[in-house]
């Protein structure tokens, strides 16, 4: 472990000054890692739809200036005291959520959710700092989900990063990016890991139950999108049928999913964050096992109506940050599954859903709605390169906003590459 | 199978005309059993909550007059067509939730929500009418949930009905009565049957699963209550501590919980009903895995408000009828294990759980939060004798509602046995 560098890092960051207006590139100043922190220089960051969600909020936890970005891969350039995880040089991942590995959460594998390392909106983790300031007035910037990645460096708690140097080849950047959030939360492909993952960590609870759980199937899954442009690409994906509510007459959406159906669907996955569908999604499922997942991040932080009658028929509510999937553990197995192209058996839990995807648009509404068949098990790819859908310069990180937004993109790469300033 | 008597039985019922008004002893006329049916001689019955949730309601479901009444033990007086599974003489008790054997719920272990035979509210599940009417003026009277045990006779679809010949030793009546409803939902006994029974079904989806579950045990048992009157008892019955929501200053119950809990409980059950209380259980749950089973009927089936942020930290809520269980699979193992007293090692899914109890007033706030570590596997009886309180005559059903009204019983058993006209 060395210290490369103890000096601040002067670079340039596409800066959050205000809710919905176009980042403005600025030279900010980058802080030498504390203690359990690490610096990182980011190879290539993706855009999600959450950042869409922060960009836009006026309220807390929203904070300006910020450098938005929390998909991402970068190279360890120097660590802070106590760092021993990762060395200078190594390719990591930085995740939004952290896995410190001591607390009683991660320790259990019940949970993903790190009880030691709290996330503290617009800050560093740990001492409620930040490492940004704008270099022409020396203003803080704010720190984003413990990552800003919209930015050349960047500083990221070590429980917030995760080391691809177990994987038996080196994992092409733009697929590592995917994994930082995308697809391992299943913001991309809701079936390909957040269910996955859910399935995973549900069935895993214990390793004993892991080991007599069966291998899973899902026999059909339902799209639920207002935008029709997202049909061909989700059918190449795996979804099998789709449903337009501007399309379902006078009926709802709950009354169209329980006639396809029979009464309801097994799962129901909500994935945009708007309470309303996920209240449309509960009651798409079916009376004694049906279960909704909600993977989508409401805005306003809204809460979701539940008839306390309808969950009482064995329905079930869940969520799950990042999918349910510890960062650490989880991220380095997808990469090589991806490099593996092969799925191990140990993680089939399902099978076309994991070819099920989508994207987000404004206004637009996604519900997956899959069903689960005992089936043989068997052998099936981890796809990460469909989801690249478009490839820009960290200049133009504003078109990818605008792509994102108007759901013309699964996922932009934006490659940092033209020129980190120290 | 012979259909002793295929006439018309008259015989006293205590006859809800209106909500909220006291019952009134009626002569009524029992039509005999149709097909799939079988008329019944009710030898006691007790009072549910529900009971009174209904006999309060002014709007549909409400229907008058009606019978209330659906927790009792029986003697098959009659059987219609198609009725193999009990024969005139057997003791059986009738329960509001059916089990067909068939349908694919029926079939499913996952599930105890008959898909095939759907309850009718106020009416007989199958054919949608009635077998009960004023012997002074033949006006019907409405069915409740299938049962309507407030009458001397009554006629309950053979799916509603659980035979207990099976039982090495005959149950005693008062007991049989409370396996009815009371202590297999856990309206008594929120974790002696409740959450045994969701442990029970959610631990064994399939055979394999529950073959590699562990045996728990609940460490810690926290009573929610604004009816002192029942610490006590709950103390005898297993709880260790109680929180007392008028005596908790300027802090709500979520925090006190979570500070007693560092963090929150594993398992928060919601016995009475109020959405409010769901609420405030879900917040008391802990990050990671914590988990609200929701148990209790909300009168005005109002919706409960989740937190669509708080629940993705690896929360989830559920919900049962009849506490999970499939009446016909598991009432004879509950009446089984009362008979041994001992409940065998394979149902050893919550230790202390058991032994919590509480009964409801209006107004009342129960809840109980309970913690689950990993416990050797060990012996527990089922305990049921210490839930009667009361034992009356049907001609003081009246006070019957009163006392549990009022949060002075736990159960009180109405016997029949003054007289039967036929």
């Amino acid at each position: 472990m060395e210290n490369t560098t103890a000096k601040p890092i002067r670079c340039r960051a596409a800066v959050c000054k205000a809710p919905g207006q176009p980042l403005e590139m600025e030279e900010v100043e980058v802080a030498p890692p504390r203690a359990h922190e690490v610096r990182l220089k980011i190879v290539c960051t993706s855009l999600c739809h959450t950042d869409i969600t922060f960009w836009r909020m006026k309220d807390f936890p929203a904070m300006y200036p910020c450098i938005l970005g929390h998909e991402a891969v970068g190279v360890v350039e120097s660590v802070g005291e106590h760092v021993e995880e990762v060395s200078v040089g190594d390719t990591v991942v930085p995740v939004f959520l952290p896995q410190c590995g001591g607390c009683a959460d991660c320790l259990s594998a019940r949970s993903n959710i790190c009880s030691a390392v709290a996330h503290r909106h617009g800050f560093m983790p740990r001492d409620g700092t930040t490492r940004f300031s704008l270099a022409s007035t020396g203003e803080p910037v704010h720190t984003f989900l413990s990552v800003s990645s919209f930015a050349e460096f960047t500083v990221v708690d070590v429980a917030n990063v995760v080391g691809l140097a177990a994987a038996a080849l080196p994992l092409p950047p733009e697929m590592a990016c995917l994994l930082s959030c995308g697809v391992s939360t299943g913001n991309v492909t809701p079936s390909l890991a957040r269910c996955w993952s859910l399935r995973f960590r549900s069935i895993k609870p214990r390793p004993t139950v892991a080991q007599g759980s069966k291998m899973r199937g899902a026999k059909r899954i339902i799209g639920v999108d207002l935008n029709p442009d997202k049909f061909e690409i989700g059918k190449r994906l795996g979804i099998t049928d789709f449903v337009n509510p501007n399309d379902t007459g006078e009926k709802t959406v709950r009354q169209v999913i329980k006639e396809m159906t029979g009464g309801g669907a097994d799962h129901c996955f909500e994935c945009i964050g708007s309470t309303s569908v996920m209240a449309e999604a509960f009651e798409s499922s079916r009376a004694g096992w049906g279960k909704t997942i909600i993977l989508g991040t409401d805005a306003g932080l809204a809460p979701v109506s539940i008839s306390s009658s309808t969950i009482k028929w064995g329905r079930s509510v869940t969520g799950a940050l990042l999918g349910g999937i510890k960062p650490k553990d989880d991220i380095p197995v997808l990469a090589q599954n991806y490099l593996d192209k092969v799925i191990t058996d140990q993680t089939h839990m399902l099978c076309h859903g994991w070819k099920a995807g989508s994207f987000r648009a404004s206004g637009a509404c996604i519900m997956f709605v899959l069903f689960f068949l005992m089936l043989p098990a068997f052998r099936q790819e981890l796809e990460l390169d469909e989801f690249i859908t478009h490839r820009m310069g960290f200049d133009d990180i504003n078109s990818a906003f605008d792509l994102l937004d108007r759901g013309k993109c699964l996922r932009c790469i934006i490659w940092m590459d033209d020129g980190a300033k120290k």
